[in-house]
């Protein structure tokens, strides 16, 4: 299935893609693609139903993020090891776990802000998968269990804060807006997650390309290695690296700036766009 | 305003201490001090109630974390020198700014339990803020406007997850229970925040002893600093650092172990006390 929110921000409706690719409602079926709304016997009923037969969404209607009320949003740092290089940073022996805030996610086509002081805002490709029930110290053959779906994440980072404004990655991932989300969740079954083409451009020029079979640790390594040190909830959110082509690994950087346009893809998960638009209070 | 939440783990009830520090129950007045009914308007409410005539909580009742349906937890390190010098590491230059997950919090006299395969497990006595209304790139002048209260805060560390795991502090910060909270909301209104005498015993020694006055940040400066990196929402806590003496600082450190009893307070703000248990799936 590739479930979907649409409708105004935080407002939206939960959808589904039929046959054809359009929007369905399931509002008549479902609350919410949201906590316990994401269990496994909650897809499973969604599963059920007759998609053709469901209300159609409204042409026009907005992409939300493909999930809500999210309380955790947890990041993998340098998991390809060519982005690691370009970095400039070791290959870790481990995954490394950052956090980002949940109040930064926005819908897939949203405008993304430039914080008050940017100076160094970049983009990252990435897989994401969602928690569909509570996963504490999870084995790694049980970990796809406990993934309701997957989808595309921009971890959009500012690379001053994150690494030149002392300690602690936090200040440069957590940023208003810096987490476009979607459009699509769309469940294991139908996707191949080692095997998942990504790429990325900057108005219309090709940055990053990429493909999960290059990451270091996996999918179900990362939700085991996750849950060993935290408690992941039905909705929670974990985005699992970025491959090469960021600003942050060019000679010459070229950050992000007001007008430019970023849209980024991965195999069986759909697109994004977004601009990027100035800060505003 | 002492403000407290008491009862079972998850069912927690809104309460006040009266004049005679005995807790009366408020949940016929507000729903819960989470989010929204932590606003100025809600608290000038509360203010305004008779509690002499409010309804007595049972003698028995367990006492929650302060503050519930929390969305973000942040961490203010290295915030006292004589701290930073104890972890070999530099007085920051400005505020080093990690997660905690808000699913750590618990009780103030709850157990603490001791991840798997822990080895240094740690304590750190804190003040903690409480945000009352949505935080966005706030100036230090007007940042107590946005504080519901304060509170203690044990930020129970794992020193090898934290320090020695790759990366990032989130490992070490995030796990199950590590978030003991209380056990009172204290209004600003109450308390000298500037000059709070804190304190911290395992099993009766004295291990650390401190005060807000030797902060190298003060709360205001910290409220505005984080809220130009990330947007805090009512309810969110902000926990600012803990003062000289945690076992990492020790030449030979006394981890916690099973057994051991951690006893802590805060000039105004009570005391916590909490046993650490081991392992449990």
């Amino acid at each position: 299935m590739r479930l979907v929110r649409f409708g105004a921000p935080g407002a939206e409706k939960p959808g589904i893609l039929d046959d054809e690719g359009r929007i369905r409602d399931l509002s008549g079926h479902t609350a919410d693609f949201a906590r316990d709304g994401l269990s496994p016997e909650r897809l499973a009923h969604i599963a059920g139903l007759d998609r053709q037969s469901l209300p159609m969404a409204p042409d026009d209607a907005r992409i939300g993020p493909p999930v809500g009320d999210v309380r955790n949003f947890i990041g993998i740092g340098l998991n390809y090891a060519d982005h690691a290089a370009e970095a400039g940073l070791h290959i870790p022996s481990e995954p490394v776990v950052f956090n980002k805030l949940a109040n930064c996610i926005i819908g897939p086509n949203d405008d993304v802000m430039q914080p008050r002081n940017v100076q160094k805002m970049d983009w990252e490709v990435e897989l994401a998968f969602v928690i569909g029930q509570r996963a504490r110290y999870v084995e790694k053959a049980d970990a796809m269990r406990y993934i309701a779906g997957f989808c595309i994440c921009n971890d959009v980072s500012e690379r001053h804060f994150q690494l030149e404004r002392s300690g602690q990655w936090a200040k440069g991932k957590c940023c208003e807006t810096f987490g476009p989300l979607g459009p699509w969740l769309v469940t294991p079954d139908e996707v191949d997650v080692a095997n998942l083409g990504l790429w990325l451009d900057v108005n219309g020029e090709r940055r990053q390309t990429g493909s999960t079979a290059t990451m270091i640790f996996d999918v179900p390594y990362m939700l085991s290695y996750v849950t060993q040190f935290m408690v992941l909830e039905a909705g929670d959110v974990v985005t699992t690296g970025t491959p090469p082509g960021v600003a942050l690994g060019m000679k010459e950087p070229k950050w992000l700036q007001a007008g430019d346009v970023i849209r980024l893809g991965i195999d069986g998960l759909g697109e994004q766009c977004q601009r990027v638009v100035p800060f505003k209070l």
